[in-house]
């Protein structure tokens, strides 16, 4: 459906693995070249690291730059640790600079320091290596290209014909001072239809968006996505312009927030690519299913202490997955809508207090139509009309618990600053479990004469 | 930290509130005009719908136009119902054209042919309203500016400056011959710093990537992202360029869809936003509380089935939460990575065999430490050692089952063209719970004898 010419990659990574066999590198080379980065960097990630190694200063260092570009940055980062130094560096040439300081980032510092004295413009790379991955200063690039208020629009075109900054660059123009304090923005169209002797300073906007370079990452692509920008300027402390952060890499950033939101609430707490490692894996998973251990034991020392309610009405049991197990599905529903709403910024913290009401208005509507539902099975399944309505009353309060902790937990542990993706879901449902068999058993213990 | 100047939309929202209740409509104007469209619409969320309606005539068409465009699509027709024909078509005047043409087809037919019958480009919107929402076409705007390919840079140049088309029109300028195939695309930044005379098929890139206007709008996002386009041109079947789809929207779709997906996880089939209201949110919440009652019968039937055992030996009941719980976490975590992978593409049905012997490697691994560790508590705290077996061996077996469900379930659905995020959940976490208790309840009254 999606018309991409010429493009058959799988096809393409046949032909590749055949030419690799052969050691044709020419034909390796002529397969790749045609392609887009990314379909190149899918071919390429399905050959072996060997391969790998070797066929990356066999293809134009553009090329190559284009193809480390795509890469997971671990992975750019073990292909790039192999290569010499004077290959790497003609490669980082051709890189982005915000590209070209993640890859140096990740390598060994005496690598990174080689491959520095050999690019032709370090300084475009060096400041950007001092800041967090996680910060807007860690996302953004250089500004190559910018323009002074007190040009006319027909200098600035002249000086964009010279300089023929590449696309990324020119989104928006930015305008800085003498001291290179950021002072407007003029788009490439309005340069375009103005007068040639109109000043910048005259069609500029001064109203320009722009974030702090030790930002969080994420506000930076929430401020893009909000006020649909292409690039959003980064200043220092003195706002002067330090780099600019590009759509691109926004739209990366919204990705990577969006998989580790779901990752960690399906609770792998360290989300990760799919062909990783199996002991990579398993630091990523076991830790969570043993603190999953840890809070089960609290269920498992209700359940053993009521052992001698359940020895002497075995018929409980069977509504165990009942008021444990569906009102922790209602407690995770509600759970999930509130840590999404968190994450977007539709829910605030300190606006919290409403969706909690209707949070616990829902757990009760849903504890009378589920719990008002259970109890008739019960009654109708095994008889005694006591356990159904101790059924009924425990899966009615487990509801009510159920709304109220799932907005609760994740809004507390936002306000301590974790992420509530990360540490609710297992909170909520020991709340859920352990209230459940409590209420339920507690109910049945109080009852028992009634119910045996 | 965000620097945005001269905004603090609480306090706006304050003021234009004290502002609506005195009556002094001329201020709340003046209060919202030097707001940005999304800050503006953030303000006028929160006020009363009858303020909502008042309001909107009394700004300019533009601003409003703006408003409307932020708003939530169903928010927003909500509002436009209830606006005279004249008022409302003035303000439609103003929109993007694929935001127009959503908002007629929210609103009643008789009601969207009036304001068609106003507008002063109804052209431009009526071809917009046959596409599905879900479609590339239900997302695309109409393309107002195009180019020739036998034109001159210069002529193109002059043709931009007369037309002075909006910013998001120009991202890329499209070519095509003159019966309006698509035929190559040009930058603005290559129109700049090419010379006067040359052709424009002399620098078009004919390689241009687009879709067809019936493809899944999921599509056309995922093209933009892998291809980081700013601008997705749409074709009819005869390659006609029929309109495009601009960055803006596909960020939208991006996280509509990973909100779709976490919601769909969590249990919420029709995701929704946080406001809406409560008759809506049950009809979107119970009816999968009552298929998660509904698989939890299968549960209960096992433990029904197992009575007697437990009524023999009801210190089996303390390692429930263990042998259906824990191992229905592993199974979350399996199902997690594996709906993700699919929907970004990471994981192809065709190639999910590798992916499954990985997973059940994990639960392998899962079940001996997690299986391992359970015995062990289980002899220490309760005794006997046929006890302890009894639950690690159900952990180990639900933990294969847990990596064998939580791929093939999820590539099932998949396959049958349904959502795996919506399906997956409740199938996957009833095998677990359903065979958890069985294998050990099974175990448990085939060994009763050494039990007790």
């Amino acid at each position: 459906m999606a018309e991409i010419e010429n493009v058959n990659i799988d096809q393409v990574l046949e032909q590749v693995k055949s030419a690799l066999s052969e050691g044709d590198w020419d034909h390796v080379v002529a397969l790749l070249e045609p392609l887009r980065p990314p379909d190149q960097a899918t071919v390429f990630e399905d050959l072996d690291l060997k391969d790998q190694i070797d066929l990356l200063p066999r293809l134009p260092p553009r090329e190559s730059a284009d193809i480390l570009e795509e890469l997971e940055e671990q992975k750019a980062a073990e292909i790039a640790t192999q290569l010499d130094t004077q290959n790497l560096a003609k490669i980082v040439d051709y890189m982005e600079p915000d590209e070209a300081a993640d890859l140096l980032k990740d390598i060994s510092p005496d690598q990174a320091l080689q491959v520095l004295a050999e690019i032709s413009e370090p300084t475009e790379v060096i400041p950007l290596l001092s800041y967090s991955d996680e910060s807007a200063g860690g996302m953004m690039t250089s500004v190559e290209f910018d323009l002074q208020a007190d040009m006319t629009v027909d200098q600035a075109i002249d000086y964009l014909r010279t300089k023929s900054p590449d696309e990324e660059q020119i989104y928006y123009l930015f305008v800085v001072d003498s001291s290179d304090h950021l002072v407007g923005v003029v788009s490439l169209r309005q340069l375009v239809i103005s007068q040639p002797g109109t000043k910048i300073h005259d069609i500029m906007n001064t109203d320009v968006i722009s974030i702090a370079a030790g930002a969080d990452r994420e506000e930076a692509a929430r401020l893009m996505t909000r006020y649909d920008l292409l690039a959003l300027p980064v200043v220092d402390e003195n706002r002067c312009l330090v780099g600019m952060i590009t759509y691109d890499d926004s739209f990366d950033v919204l990705e990577d927030e969006a998989t580790e939101d779901i990752f960690r609430l399906g609770g792998v707490p360290e989300g990760a690519v799919t062909d990783i490692k199996i002991p990579v894996v398993m630091r990523s998973r076991l830790p969570w299913l043993a603190l999953n251990l840890v809070t089960a034991m609290a269920s498992a020392a209700v359940l053993s202490i009521f052992q001698g309610t359940i020895a002497r009405a075995a018929v409980l049991a069977a509504f165990f997955p009942i008021v444990a197990g569906v009102t922790g599905s209602a407690a995770t529903q509600t759970l999930t809508v509130t840590v999404r709403g968190l994450a977007l910024g539709q829910i605030n913290i300190a606006e919290a207090l409403p969706v909690l009401g209707r949070e616990i208005l829902i757990g009760l509507l849903n504890g009378l139509s589920i719990g008002g539902l259970v109890a008739v099975i019960a009654i109708l399944w095994k008889g005694p009309p006591i356990l159904g309505a101790i059924v009924g009353a425990a899966t009615l309060i487990n509801m009510l618990a159920a709304g109220f902790a799932g907005v609760v937990v994740p809004v507390i542990i936002e306000r301590l600053r974790i992420d509530p993706a990360l540490a609710s879901p297992i909170l909520v449902t020991t709340t859920t479990d352990t209230l459940g068999y409590f209420v339920y058993l507690g109910l049945a213990t109080a009852l028992i004469s009634l119910l045996v």
